[in-house]
C-alpha cells in the first residue's frame, strides 16, 4: 500500500459506518477466534480491528479506557482485588493498575493474539504488563469466572467486543450471577455497553438482568467512543451492595495523570439525557 | 437507487470518515453557495447534506439542535430577542420557539434553497416557521449583523457550516465584535464550535478572538453528535457581561419537551475533560 485508501467499518445493525483514512496496513492475521488488523492511519495513530471491527486508535482510546477503570476504581475506597475478561489490548489493565490500592489485577482474555499484537504495535498500552499484581490468561472468561474464588474480586470488568458472537455471555443472567458470587461484599462489576443512542432496548435488558442476579444498584456513565459506532458509548456499572454515589468517593489522584477522566467527569458522565431517564423510568 | 448502498463523508482534515446506509437519493441540487443532498437511510431516517458534509439526520438531530439552542437560552432569565446566523434546516429556530419569553426570532441564512429544501423534506424541523415571532431573512449573516441595531439581540446563535469557506468570517473577531454591538447588556453569543478532539486549536483561537472583543466570559457545553467527524462536538457561549453559572438560571420547563436537554445535562456538558482544562489552563 504506497497511497493512503479509507477503511470502513459498516455496522449492519445500524446502518452507519465509520472509517479512518490509512497508509499502511501493518498487521494481518486469523487467530482461532478472529481476524486481527492493525494499520497505521494519516490522523489517528494506529488502529486495530477485530473482525473488520474498530478496536482502539492510538489518538483516543485514552478516553474509552479511563472511563471503563476510574469511575468503577473510584467507586470504591481501596479495591484490592481487580478482574479484567476481555480487554486483551491491555488499556484497561494499565488504567487499572494506576491505582495504588491495588494488589492483583487478572486479564482473562480468549484470544492471546490480540494481546501479543497488542505488544508489538501499541506497546503504550501494554507498558504495565510486566507490574508484580498481573496475571495475564488467555482462557475463556465464562469458565474463568465460574471457577473464581467466591467473594475474592472487588472490581470486574467486562471489556469485551459487542455482545454477538463470542462476547454474547458476557451480557448473560448467569455470568452477571457468577460475577456477583465472585465478588466481595462491596464488589462492583463495570462492563462496556455499547451506545446510549443505539443500544437502548440492550441498556434496558442488561438492567433487568443485573437486577435479577442480585445487585443492589445499577449505573451509567456516558462518554465519546470516536471510533464506535455513534461516536458515543456508555459503561454500566453495578453493585453487589450498597448505592453508586454522585462523586468519586476518595480523592482522585491527580498523579496518575489521567487525560479524559477526572472528579468533575465522574459525575457529569452518570448524567443522564431526558429520553434515556425516560426509558429507565419505564421500568 | 434499487438497492441500498453506503454513503459516506471523508473529512481529509481529520483524516476520518461518517458514513450512512441510504435507500433512496431523494434530492441533489447545486443552489447559489453549496451542493445539497437529501438522502433516506435504512436507520437514521432522513439525511441532507450540503458540499458532501453530513449536516442533519432525523434521528439525532434533536441532541446537536437543543444544545446550541438551551444553555444559551437557560443563561438568561427572560430573553426576548433571539437571531439565529446559519440555521437553514430551522431546527435551531424549532427549539429558540419553545421559550414562551422570546417575542422575535430572526434567522438569517444566506441560501434559501437550504430551508426550502427542509420545509420539503424535514418538516418537523420547519413546523413553527409561521409562529408569528419569527422572520426568516436570505441573506449574508455578516452584513445582517453589521447593520443590526445596537443592544437589540439578547441571544445570537451562530449555527453554521465547518469555518471554511463560505463560514470563515464567522469565527472572526471582527464579526465578534459586531455580534457584541448588537447584543443586549446582558446578551449572550453561541456558536457551534466543532469537536472537542479534533478541533482544540481552533476553540483556543475562538477563545482569543472572544476575549479580545470584549466579551467577559466564555463557557463551552459539549455533547455527542453521531454524524460529525469524532461524534463529538461542543458550542461555544460567551457573555457582554457577567458571569456564567453552571446550572440554568432559571427553572427547566418540562413541558418543552426536550428529549436531550435538561437541568442535569446543562450543567454536565459543562465540564471539561482534563486534557481540555489543560489546553485551555495555557492560556
Amino acid at each position: 500500500m504506497n497511497e493512503t485508501q479509507w477503511i470502513h467499518e459498516l455496522l449492519d445493525s445500524s446502518g452507519s459506518a465509520i472509517g479512518f483514512r490509512v497508509r499502511e496496513h501493518l498487521h494481518h492475521e486469523q487467530s482461532d477466534f478472529q481476524t486481527i488488523d492493525v494499520y497505521e492511519s494519516t490522523d489517528f495513530g494506529r488502529l486495530m480491528a477485530l473482525d473488520g471491527c474498530w478496536m482502539v486508535t492510538q489518538r483516543e482510546n485514552f478516553i474509552y479506557h479511563e472511563m471503563l477503570a476510574h469511575p468503577a476504581l473510584y467507586s470504591l475506597e481501596a479495591p484490592n482485588h481487580v478482574a479484567i475478561i476481555g480487554g486483551g489490548d491491555c488499556g484497561t489493565l494499565s488504567e487499572v493498575l494506576k491505582h495504588d490500592s491495588v494488589l492483583s489485577a487478572i486479564q482473562i482474555d480468549i484470544d492471546e493474539r490480540v494481546t501479543r499484537v497488542s505488544e508489538q504495535f501499541f506497546p503504550e498500552l501494554c507498558a504495565s504488563n510486566d507490574d508484580p499484581r498481573v496475571s495475564l490468561l488467555f482462557e475463556d472468561g465464562m469458565a474463568w469466572i465460574a471457577g473464581c474464588d467466591e467473594g475474592s474480586q472487588d472490581v470486574i470488568l467486562v471489556d469485551s467486543t459487542d455482545p454477538v458472537g463470542l462476547a454474547e455471555e458476557l451480557v448473560s443472567e448467569t455470568f452477571f450471577r457468577q460475577c456477583h458470587r465472585a465478588l466481595s461484599d462491596q464488589g462492583i462489576i463495570g462492563m462496556q455497553s455499547e451506545s446510549p443512542l443505539l443500544h437502548v432496548e440492550l441498556l434496558k435488558t442488561l438492567r433487568l438482568r443485573l437486577a435479577n442476579a442480585g445487585y443492589s444498584d445499577i449505573r451509567h456513565h456516558l462518554f465519546p467512543q470516536p471510533c464506535y459506532p455513534s461516536g458515543w458509548w456508555c459503561i454500566t456499572l453495578a453493585r453487589k451492595s450498597g448505592q453508586f454515589q454522585d462523586t468519586p468517593c476518595r480523592n482522585v489522584n491527580e498523579r496518575m495523570e489521567c487525560r479524559y477522566y477526572n472528579a468533575a467527569i465522574h459525575q457529569a458522565s452518570g448524567v443522564y439525557p431526558t429520553y434515556l431517564r425516560a426509558a429507565f423510568d419505564d421500568e
